[in-house]
């Protein structure tokens, strides 16, 4: 029997407002988690990840397969938890050990040679601590209809849907108060999406983007929020659900956050005063 | 008037075999093109992102501001592409050179204490050479029916029914070669999905997986692949698109990779023998 690794904190309730043909309504929804994890050998940081809590130890081991730390269940010690109880965070911290702990330096030392990847917004942070963002909240400087919201992902989607023929391509499209499609890149990373149309403004020395507004295909994770918030932008929208930490961020950095934005509908998850009904 | 930063190259034309009904067919497509990018500062290795070529230069921009290492264009020194045109790949490297070469040093330094993301397995290389994977090709040792590769769909499908009640989780199932759901994860990142099943196996001393099968409910990439090929799994199916650096891992490693499974009707990729019709 299949073991589904899945505990009760793997969603939270929010509260939301649905729009529907412009009429708001107060509802409650339920959200993914999503939580840093750090992974650290003997006790010293190796990694963090974004990911939704839940079969952390297996994760971890699976992480250090892939990482070529393991390449058997031979080479492990102990995964634990954190067991500092009294430490904020210690549940999203996982110790590993390995039986040869002479290879511990080796690896660490690899690791500082390395970097990033595709949907990577927070390497640089080497610990779970500084992964706060901190910039000051965005004020509420602007208002739009919410028929202006759910015309940007038709004309996003019918930008894509002439270009991406694959199926495999997400897009970000960077759009004016008015509507205006500004910018728009596609990537089979939707983070690398949003780095191509906001660099773009960066190179044009366009910051901040106080008045655009960012429309992604998928859903916003707290990487999307974190380089939104960087970039200025006060409002972002997307096809998909949104996680529970882009949610918190959101909030804590002034951004309108809305998701399923389909047909004439969508939910608003932050800062509703944006957004006219 | 919007830019669409698309250059011919974001997709390749692949062959590929079609199954509807158990009855297989031959076609082309095209897929979205995935290849890593090696982000230089001042000619020093920063960060290698798998992306969609096109809009490097921009997504280098992008990129180091939500790394903080810029905040506006005025810290923006040159953004290249290698110019060392005989270099193979030179076309995956961009040079980026900062205003202020003094704090080079920092960022490089800040980088080193740190490591990974939600969607990271290609932490630990440095340098776009050293992505290739150094597995023995899989060899071909048991077959299934397409039936059966189809109602794994199904059976994921139906087990993150039950589960993901936010549209915001991505599952990962690892199968038995007669189709049992051994394993199953759901996270925000798919990535994670995958490494928590694996890694259970991996806890379970139980690798290689050769005689298993995984699913995924989103799509294909490169480090997908690699995760597959490192524990040993030799068929890869997903409810969505490859990327094209996936399907080429795919065939170097001798994984069996489908794409679009859904309904009776799938795509094969790579090495259809192990898949009957």
């Amino acid at each position: 029997m299949a073991t589904f690794y899945r505990p009760a904190a793997s969603t939270a309730t929010i509260d939301v407002i649905n729009v529907r043909s412009g009429r708001q309504s107060t509802s409650t929804d339920r959200a993914a988690v999503e939580e840093p994890l750090e992974i650290r050998l003997h006790g010293r940081p190796f990694a963090v990840i974004m990911r939704t809590p839940g079969a952390d130890r297996e994760l971890a081991a699976g992480f250090l397969l892939s990482e070529r730390v393991i390449e058997t269940a031979d080479n492990l010690g102990a995964i634990e938890h954190c067991t500092d109880r009294a430490a904020e965070g210690s549940a999203n911290i996982v110790n590993v050990t390995l039986v040869d702990a002479a290879r511990v330096d080796e690896f660490l030392d690899a690791k500082r040679q390395v970097t990033t990847s595709s949907s990577c917004g927070l390497c640089g942070r080497r610990t779970i601590e500084s992964l706060a963002v901190d910039v000051s909240p965005l004020p509420v400087e602007w208002t739009i209809q919410s028929s202006a919201l759910t015309a940007l992902a038709d004309r996003l989607r019918a930008a894509q849907a002439v270009f991406d023929e694959t199926g495999g391509l997400h897009a970000a499209g960077l759009f004016s108060l008015e509507g205006q499609l500004i910018e728009v890149a596609e990537d089979v990373g939707r983070h690398n999406a949003v780095d191509k149309v906001v660099g773009r403004m960066v190179m044009r020395d366009a910051l901040p983007l106080s008045r655009h507004m960012l429309f992604v295909s998928g859903r916003s994770s707290f990487e999307i929020i974190q380089k939104a918030a960087l970039a200025g932008i006060a409002l972002v929208g997307s096809v998909s659900a949104p996680s529970s930490l882009a949610i918190d961020l959101a909030a804590a950095v002034g951004i309108t956050l809305a998701g399923f934005v389909r047909g004439d509908g969508f939910n608003i998850y932050t800062h509703p005063a944006r957004i006219q009904s």
